[in-house]
């Protein structure tokens, strides 16, 4: 057993925290203002637009692509604590032009699209975001798990417009946000198909067991965050002249807070280790597991922080409450706690009857 | 990063697995009745005796101890499953004479008495359970860390006497239990001592992280049995036609147990690690939060598991009852809760300063 | 609307807390000693006779039941305070003759015995504890609620047993317990019988809301026992030259211990209110409510309780630990807490349904 | 004892509760399109100046105020379960004129304000919303609690400008909002003062307990709205061929919900009555334990709903969200739950000393 990473993969986290840290966090008030004043909301600010131009600058860029497309060719372990590193701020993944829907969308391509496509297509949305993928119903008659194929098409394309956002607590996170598209007859080059036709169903569960655990490095970032502004602010509000970080409730949620996430921690890494080495079918109870801890996790720590710093808590002078809000949707999105629980414990019955002897049931 | 066992390892576990589940759990009902209708209620009952003396002549005994010493020798990290399985049964630890206590004895007298003592004792301790260990204050002048020495004292020394035996929460825990214990002149020969006059706060120091490592397990033992009789009780009980394993009130406690189980072991485990490979002092913070997250963890499986088996859980059929109130103590002794996190957070607070480049506070 | 009892009513219950701390409170160490030595332990022990004799003397007794039989005649929103006050000490409703056994038992013998029988047992229920109340199936072939009968049985008749007494936590809760019975071949006479054959269901089915209530105050007792001990522990407790009452964390569960008591038992009054004035198909929900919320709430502070009071609280230096595996029990009998939320659930799904006028659901 | 309501409170409680459902849920959506897309945000959008002179129309309006000004003069007992009634959607109070604020304010200057002021202000404060009570520090050198005045000031005075609103979650509660003011050199007649100079402070003292109970109801009728929206949703969606309402886990939910309401509907109208017949100073404890306890159910029922309702819980398709967050920062404003639960427990332990005998404590 060996839970170390090596120094490369140290550095690198390294670099990426002192980034966030000294670009990134100063940058999130800037951003926020640009952002809510801007023409258009739904494109990167020009805060956004220059610490992306310094990261990539950095060679700090698309780290779990491969080298030849500008990437570092990390693995799934290797990549998660940078993952985590730039989750601490809502606008870090896209510093870093790491944005997991743009990570998956590259990998797509770069392994299933055709040449021409992907020498067309991969730079445009590694520069501009300018494509989205679609998962399209192209068999209805197939059998179930055919029925889908996945196709480039670009944001502007004839026909593709976007009928509204949905907001979620109040923000409607853009630049990314939640939209309603409305497809009315499209059209695509035949080469814009990922794959082959009835693939896109197994293209996508390709990718689950890498998007949970981005998903749940992303709220490791989110708690740890929590966790800094709260020490933080700790050290500096002092009440009735005792400094918060020296009153015992306070310290109480530090530490609280400290051992739910390092817990979560050795979780998702053990379990990203587990879909590395012995493939996500082996991993299915864990992943599942991961994906109902994380968010809860992370909820725990940012309403800690969210009272401790009160009225700045709740307010956008910090990220806490964004985040909150948009962890709130993770045990929401891609199945909720609810229907993973349901899975966890139909698996852990079922291996329990196993090691007991007992045939299994209906 | 790697988070398996040697093949080695893996046999062991199993075959101890094994062993609780076909030898060890269906003798607790007879070891409970042969422990209180007992005239001496503070010895090895004979059922116990015989597990033992089974345990033995397989070869599994005393695994963490030296084979040279009948051990094999194994480091904290590969000891951890076995102490895992084990934990799964009140008499588990004594079937494969690996108590903490005698473990830990065991190992300081092997490396820290005279050979004429460790010649006569250490069989004394790991055969007949004859010899405790006590810390005296030898030097009340001395620096405060000096204080101390540690004595081998056989349990049937002249002037030591049995005052009394706590309960806890009806319990007495025999035949360990939590003995007041009264020294009138006793006397034993100077070779007694461990280590020199001086070293006992030392010599003990050395062992916590080993200690709360093996807390840990024992925690995750209890709540793995905890999860093991909730799943078997849910296929064997039906509710108005329906099985209990189907009810989703059921499924929905067997995930939150395999949940919290999981991410409390993937974190000890790393514990361990860190405290193997850097030290007891790089993992204060961790060792710390396992001695909180342990039996927090145990306790709201078993809550769960004796809520299901209801009059069951509460009575002496099962060890859940039992086990639930060791676990509570679990929580107040040795550095109750919420010293243990007050310890986290400024453990926490500093690196955080250290991290954000604050100045170390007073 | 108005909170208050009558000035009679609060000048009573002022009486029994004087008591319980002044003559109960001290006695139970010495109840706890003679109870682990005595010869029968499954009877009064001498310290409870004497206080048995004492509350008599001075007319705190059997409060609930008429005046001619000795009692106060009290509703049941009269008796509530009173039996919170005496349940703040395990010992403490035997003093006043008021174990919740006996004065249902006594009502049902008041109300539904013939002359006879009522004139030969109940002096002696009331006095020595010598009869039992047994509901028998006496005609297995009649409708469901119709089938069963209730029936006096001396404890000493002939052909009835003791097998055994099942422990809970360790415990056996002498002298009452938790009895295994043998009847064989039992005969009494037929004017043993109460009411009429076949109407045992509907006789204890009226008892039910009243049982619910003294249940209720009982959780409401061991919690405000919990608290109290808990600040007495505060305010003697010195820790690092503070006084623990002074710490924040110990502040905290103090003020949560407060809320959820008061909280509790505003809720369990209007409860037994409502039982009082519509009866008690009108409060089905909210019994069952107070059922589940009574010992979860009164669990959650004796915890408290025992963390802070360390060593001492799991010990029987304190009632602490007796009383929480007592109301671990509380939350399985009768119905376990998943039962009556499932109840609680239905009853408000319907009501819902009905407020928005949704046609009532098969 | 007796919590019942006299006829004619439930009579108008019913009557607000039905126009609350046919009238104010269904015009929620259209009310925060129009807010979304309004010229002006901050003044009452079309749909809510209907709904509000609908409710004058039928006598449903300013409940709590005198009759002489067009109010029904209910008690803060009487007046309870209408607040709450009308709390059940973000726009209910503001239909029945019943902002707290509102009330609160208008109850200060009928008491308080010279007649002309109050001829002059009342009714523009009543009808168009047009002035603001400012809470001036009048006299820095003045004793404490004598520094402040109470002066109406017209929300168009010259010199009064609003600097920004803050967010709370991304919502900024327009019309209402968290507005920054900036006052330069305002000037307003020496009249608009109300009592006298250096009174300030004790009335707004005087508003507290009224205050905390309307806050206390507002998260009431939060709560009941969450369990509506839930149980609604239960009916109405089928998942895998099974209601959701019949499934297990949301019954679960839904029991928890009721339990937690009507636990909080008892604590607080108690506390109101305590109020109402002895004075704020006896309810001192009772009123901050509600403060503490009404948000905190709030939020763990509409988190209930949220997770149940999925994509629409959170979006703007429900007010759960919104409720959400707004209840979120009743945890924090006006004191944090930790300052109110030190509060708390030193009333306690000061209660509990006395009960003792103890003498009072530094």
């Amino acid at each position: 057993m060996d839970f170390e990473q090596s120094e490369h993969v140290n550095v690198l986290t390294e670099r990426v925290r002192r980034f966030m840290q000294q670009e990134v966090y100063p940058a999130e008030k800037l951003y926020y203002e640009q952002e809510h004043t801007a023409a258009d909301r739904w494109t990167w600010q020009p805060v956004l637009r220059e610490l992306r131009a310094k990261a990539k600058s950095q060679g700090l860029w698309i780290f779990p692509l491969p080298k030849e497309v500008g990437g570092h060719g990390l693995s799934l372990l290797e990549y998660a604590p940078l993952a985590e590193a730039m989750s601490t701020s809502p606008i870090g993944a896209e510093t870093f032009n790491c944005y997991t829907g743009t990570i998956w969308y590259a990998q797509l391509i770069h392994q299933h699209a055709t040449p021409a496509a992907r020498e067309q297509y991969l730079p445009r949305l590694l520069k501009e975001c300018e494509i989205t993928l679609v998962l399209a119903r192209t068999d209805p008659e197939a059998p179930r798990h055919a029925r889908h194929s996945i196709i480039i098409v670009p944001r502007h394309a004839k026909g593709l417009t976007v009928e509204g956002y949905d907001t979620i607590f109040g923000y409607d996170h853009a630049p990314y946000g939640h939209a309603r598209l409305r497809f009315e007859n499209v059209r695509v080059p035949a080469e814009n198909l990922l794959g082959r036709e009835g693939e896109g169903f197994t293209l996508m569960q390709g990718g689950i067991g890498v998007g949970r655990v981005a998903l749940g490095m992303g709220s490791l970032g989110a708690a740890e965050r929590g966790l800094y502004e709260m020490c933080k602010w700790g050290d500096e509000r002092v009440i009735s002249g005792q400094k918060l970080a020296e009153r015992q409730v306070f310290a109480d949620a530090v530490a609280r807070s400290r051992m739910e996430i390092n817990q979560f921690r050795a979780c998702i890494m053990r379990t990203a280790w587990l879909i590395q080495k012995h493939g996500m079918k082996a991993a299915r109870s864990e992943v599942a597991q991961c994906k109902v801890l994380a968010p809860n996790m992370a909820l725990a720590v940012l309403d800690r922080a969210i009272q401790f710093l009160g009225g700045v808590g709740v307010s956008h002078e910090r990220p806490l409450a964004e985040m909150y809000a948009y962890q709130r949707t993770v045990r929401i999105g891609e199945g909720a706690d609810e229907v993973h629980r349901d899975l966890i414990a139909r698996l852990e019955l079922a291996q329990q009857r196993q090691a007991r002897g007992t045939p299994p049931q209906g």
